[in-house]
């Protein structure tokens, strides 16, 4: 299904590019030494309202308020508790490469019939190595949202990399801003249609062979896509096709307010067994 | 409380050590350009036994398998997706400051009544930035698991770096590692005690300013303790007193074997308003 | 707090006036011998829009598909099985005494501190016997849906259940058909205003000793209330101040249709101990 | 499959057997009027050890002691509110006929791959209607627990039941308390092995035309099973034979105690859309 295929036995997909070379790129753009968080907040019984995707829970378990009632404080210490619920794909994320098929058939051949109830068999988010390497930012509507009936081109990516002074390497993680989350965020977005890649970007994405595409947007590529045979056709070229993963939902405003298109980039996903995608809180070293 | 609290209105602790000086000496301790993870992995059904804490569950909402039933591929596409249900210190993770307390307060004088049903109102981990700074890992039962008995104290502490012929600089990551996760996960821990650091230890990490003290138990520190007024007296004196991270259920096991105690650090939280912790997936750059 | 106080530790309220001359009031008002559910489907992601109360989540942990996929019937057979998580509240319920309070005190003077993020020390849903007992319905819209300005007031119900031939006697379950959830259920009901009682007939329902008021509204009240002092005053004057059991979001329209005002009615919540309201499948056999 | 199937479209299995001569003799067994529950508590973290199936989760969403803490009673009141997470088979509850089949066909010869992720297409318990019938509970083990080894055959089944002096009829719910529960609940029961019927009564209770088997264990029937070629053969014969509903972790020991061994029976599931089981709370009225 591709060139980049590491082996009939390859799981990582992508994530080979990254090498002790893509690490040494990602700490040598670092300038300041200043961290940025690139995850939204998670909060209780919000959510961005996608098909299929709840809203995150959030439950304690034990508060200071029960201390408050009478509780006391045994062995010398009160303390607070909780569980949560998450929709992998329902916060900042990455898609594990079990996400998505075409034919029946996932990266590297594996059949969509490993993934069942117990979860994806192969090509699971706990097969996905944690991605440190260098990050490339451009921002594709500076100070508003893009629309989804103006998706970016091929063309117009490879301008914006290029206008940020970067050549992108094998192993880079390119995040795009369309300020979808922004709007989002504001109440102010329109969760069945989104702006974001055209996929004529796929071919030029793959050559260039980045290991992680993302964008403050449900999925990357804009929706509904421009491909008359395939809602998807990014996941598939780039998921399926070259093992590339998807950061999705990304909160990329700070970012694109440091004006340094290039950065330590850090991804490290939950190694949840089975799972085919982990909220994330990825982390831009400028 | 300390002197270490960074105003009346601090809530982020000692994360306010790892300055870009922090971030710069953890690039520095790079020597090869290898990612090592640092979560142990995170299975349905499975939890370490801790009272109160329950056994993650990780849900399905589609799968593969549907397709091989007969839902047809829909628009080019087949796809899976699902949700995580995780105690937010049931897995790898880190405490946020408003996990603990005594006599009511928290870090930097924050009363325990702020932390109710609907979450932490302070010192949640949604207050807690990424940290990207140096790590220095020490192994204090190389090969084996340390008893509970035996906790690590103070001299041993210092001898165990100062070994590592590491200097503890303030913002740093400590991490320990005891040997009860391989055994949790091999099935052979006790999940009422477990080996970790004395309290002893507190005064000469506070004066070390760590940002992070992190271990592959559930506690950081032994339990039950040896104080006789307190259960969790490190994490009163080092949370609640300093503001520092605990990170806890950590694997260091591959870490320990890659033999480089300084090395580049990142733990980067959910951003869950309102929790007072996080599952995370911090990483090691070696 | 009331006269209907059955002694200092009593726990169940007016459940301790069904007694077995309601059972018996309830076998004689059989006259077919049909049962008819009152319980509204409970679908996965789908919820009622109340503040605070998520959707019902379905999630599958083995399916048919899995068979299909490949998993073979070991043993000679094959098995689904699933989970479900249901805020207590957002689907067909019962509220426990422990749901609301006032001044700091629920029914009985029990404290609302005792309710903890532990659950109802007192008063939980565990508490409440099954209630077996006469049940009878009044339509206070028939064929529409009532107004929420436009509240049933005592005048109004006493002449509807006059209508209906009956004389409420205690122990009795009464219920009121207001056409919300019919109007909810097509997708066309408010979901911060609907119809109900107006709190004028609190002191009726309390003289004849109800057991149980049902409504096919969220809170059997109409809201917003028409009392300047509070959002629930029939809450407060009949769960709190007689231990009366309110019955949600129940599907009437059936029963109202059945032409049968009294009935055999049974509603039995799950000991979900401590929990303050049950999702439940009440029965009018007619 | 079965002489019961009643139409190529029929979903209800068994419970057509209850008509209104059911409820009628339901209604006529009734003594003294009083109702007995028979559902088992349901407590946050404690399950019964079955694999696969999660202990039950409760969790406050608000609670007495965030007032304690601080929150005003706004708008003239305080309430409580929570979340229940059930395995739908972990605690006392009913099979829906999807839950089981055979060479990849369930009850009437629907295909297990009609049960997807996203529940049950067909024989859901949403499909099952609420059961009001005679009910009949036999003790296999009076004053204790029964062995695994020992299970309840033909021949001790239909002497039972004689000599409780009740002639079984189509529609009836038939219960059998083993002591397996109440083991359980004191801790001390085996999750691997439990008492039940032998699966040679399966004929003898299709041809009497049971509508309910319920049993106070995890599956009526014995497990291990007698049978070489299959580990729940009743299941399988009953179930997906014969529509039969079956009823499990059933509380039994109150209704044993009255001493009556004919009553009114009224279970009733939650319609849960597409669940392959609900937990119910049963009601018997002796």
């Amino acid at each position: 299904m591709s060139d980049q295929r590491h082996g009939t036995d390859d799981e990582i997909g992508a994530a080979r590019t990254v090498g002790s070379q893509a690490v040494r790129r990602g700490l040598a753009a670092v300038r300041t030494g200043t961290p940025i968080p690139l995850a939204a907040p998670i909060r209780h019984g919000v959510g961005f309202g996608l098909v299929g995707r709840a809203a995150p829970m959030h439950f304690m378990l034990r508060t200071g308020s029960d201390y408050a009632a009478g509780l006391p404080e045994r062995a010398g210490f009160g303390f607070a508790d909780d569980v949560v619920t998450l929709p992998t794909h329902g916060a900042t994320h990455v898609d594990a490469l079990a996400h998505v098929w075409q034919d029946g058939l996932m990266y590297n051949g594996f059949p969509a019939n490993s993934v069942t109830s117990r979860g994806a068999q192969h090509l699971g988010i706990d097969k996905m190595p944690p991605i440190v390497t260098r990050g490339v930012v451009i921002d594709a509507c500076p100070g508003g949202a893009r629309s989804p009936s103006d998706p970016v081109r091929r063309d117009e990516l490879a301008a914006l990399v290029a206008n940020a002074g970067v050549e992108l390497a094998p192993g880079d993680a390119l995040l795009v801003r369309t300020g979808w989350l922004a709007a989002a965020l504001a109440g102010d977005a329109d969760s069945t249609a989104w702006p974001g890649l055209h996929h004529d970007c796929g071919a030029w994405l793959a050559e260039r062979q980045v290991a992680v595409v993302g964008a403050d947007n449900p999925a990357v590529e804009a929706f509904p896509s421009f491909d008359p045979a395939c809602q998807v056709p990014l996941h598939i070229e780039l998921i399926r096709g070259h093992g590339v993963y998807f950061a999705e939902l990304m909160a990329l405003d700070a970012l694109c307010a440091a004006g340094q298109p290039e950065f330590l980039f850090v991804l490290s996903p939950l190694p949840l067994v089975g799972a085919v995608g982990s909220p994330v809180a990825p982390v831009a070293v400028v």
